[in-house]
């Protein structure tokens, strides 16, 4: 074991962000709910009787409060140990659905959740120390190591043989192409923001990071990754079921950004084998656990309605992807199955992410 | 790591035997339909073809190897390393049988085979060391340990309380009953087997234990739980379908070994609290890959044909057991759903067992 004070700071954060995330979303539905049932308009056909709805606001200020935690996360623990921590929240989520809203959960659902919360277990048994970092130049020094500028490169070359080459011709039929690019950028995304969020934090401690230019270059980075892997993310749920999309989305982010981590701060190094293969193991199993999660959550997709825990994406990492994501959720409803009468619910509320709060 | 000599060999014995046992089943049936096929007469027909069959033979002397290796690598390593390894063997069926035999594997069984082979290696990156045992003395002195002794009363107690109370009432409808019954004196069956297993390794070193009467002892107690165990997983199986059973039965037995290992041979003295945390964290994981498998492979049953691999419980630790499991199994079937073509197969195969083999 031997956590230190941050990796404690960044886990405990991490498993808050989770919880708060995982509340939000049965928090708004319940608004979304007790508001149509209150006003008689659903919040689809145009109703905006939530935005009355003190618990739908509750809710709203419940993610926000997650998505910060995450990101502060980031600036104390390694992105080793809080990425895969992230699959909590589908657990949080899927727990609450099946008390407050009574939304059933597979039987198989509870073995993912047993799997997520074993598998989270193993990791942060086995989670390598924060590396202490005192300045901004530090994490520039680590970005601009030969292994790590291979790794941007690689990264960057594929996304472009991706968005140029493969996108016209294959992003409709294979779900590989819009998702790996995602992930790709997705992978960068966390990295730049574990600088900007250590930045911050050493900031905070009194060592102001903004008079270096490096900072703002990172906030920058920051920008374009997010907006990139936004932008992708929501083409893949426009085409492809959010079913099918969000697994592989979460396999292949999480495994890119761990890698990236690895190579940026290696946080492998001085690590025993031991420790390193029960990590990878300990990440495989959260993996399962997920994909049984996603998977056993379709096969009551007919009978039972479908949750918001259902369809959150819980797995990029910042406030305006995330948000965003939903949109492309609700338009692929629309125009594929056309809206239920539960639908109606879950695409004003994504609506309401689209004209009102589009962040980004 | 830091792997004993002893231990590595328990662990590639235990490796072996799954795999040897996993592959038996496949062999065998392998057999059985090319006898059928040379004879035209299926073995449930009355036909015994298959005992001219040189590949039936073969399958069988690998099942008998198979549970020689396991009984051995009992003496060499600790219970909470070999006997979580015995669900390997399901996966060497199972990939086998999707291979070889053309049965298609789910998905998500797929899935229960990559847990089961994350959570093996988790336990045994983190098994303790085998202590080193120097003559039956020793193990008398670990079994009458008060803390090992208020265990064995405890099962004794329960189970006839359950044999003798719960049974006659509740044995039909509830099927906690037989395979609890047959869980508690698993337990008790590997201990002794245990024991045994060290008698006999020392006696083969040159420090002959057969002189003493406390080996015999063990030998008695051997046989007396075993066939205990045995009757009770018939009945179980007689009663239930084997979907429910197995895993039901292997999580209790699997548990309740690890359990009675702990106590008596103090596995997890001198182990840190993250070694022993990750350990069980690899056991619910390899439990929870194992329901996986036996309740997806419910989903094929109705559309393909069910495998050996699927009916087989690799779960109880000796060769007479094993053997004898299948014969509820074949019982069961021809009362409750009628043997389909397929399953004339199944039937001729523990048909062999019952009338010529039958050790118990």
């Amino acid at each position: 074991m031997g956590f230190s004070k941050d990796n404690l700071t960044g886990f405990i954060l991490a498993l808050l962000s989770s919880g708060f995330i995982g509340a939000s979303f049965i928090i708004k539905k319940k608004g979304l709910r007790r508001a149509a049932a209150a006003s008689g308009v659903r919040a689809g056909m145009g109703g905006h009787a939530y935005l009355l709805e003190p618990l739908w606001w509750f809710g709203m200020i419940t993610m926000i409060v997650g998505e910060v935690a995450n990101f502060v996360a980031y600036a104390f623990a390694p992105a080793v140990l809080v990425t895969p921590l992230g699959a909590l929240s589908i657990i949080v989520s899927a727990v609450l659905a099946h008390f407050i809203l009574k939304e059933k959960l597979h039987k198989l659902g509870i073995l993912g959740c047993v799997m997520c919360i074993a598998g989270s277990v193993i990791i942060v048994i086995h989670a390598p120390q924060e590396r202490s970092i005192s300045s901004i130049q530090e994490i520039v020094n680590m970005a601009t190591q030969p292994a790590f500028l291979l790794y941007v490169g690689s990264v960057m070359v594929l996304v472009f043989i991706l968005i140029f080459y493969f996108a016209p011709q294959y992003g409709h039929t294979n779900v590989l192409i819009f998702t790996g690019i995602c992930s790709l950028m997705g992978s960068l995304s966390v990295m730049s923001v574990k600088a900007l969020g250590t930045a911050l934090k050493l900031t905070f401690e009194g060592r102001n990071q903004l008079i270096y230019l490096e900072t703002w270059f990172f906030m920058f980075v920051v920008a374009t990754c997010v907006i990139t892997q936004m932008n992708y993310l929501n083409k893949a749920l426009d085409t492809f079921n959010t079913a099918i999309v969000s697994p592989i989305y979460y396999v292949l982010f999480t495994t890119l950004t761990i890698v990236a981590s690895i190579i940026m701060f290696k946080d492998w190094d001085g690590q025993s084998a031991g420790s390193i293969i029960s990590e990878i193991c300990g990440f495989i199993v959260v993996l399962s656990g997920t994909i049984l999660l996603h998977v056993t959550k379709d096969f009551e997709r007919s009978s039972s309605f479908r949750g918001n825990a259902g369809n959150y994406t819980p797995l990029s990492p910042t406030l305006s992807t995330r948000l965003c994501s939903g949109n492309g959720e609700s338009l692929k409803h629309d125009v594929e199955e056309g809206p239920s009468s539960e639908e109606y619910l879950q695409i004003g509320y994504f609506k309401f992410t689209l004209d009102d709060v589009t962040i980004c």
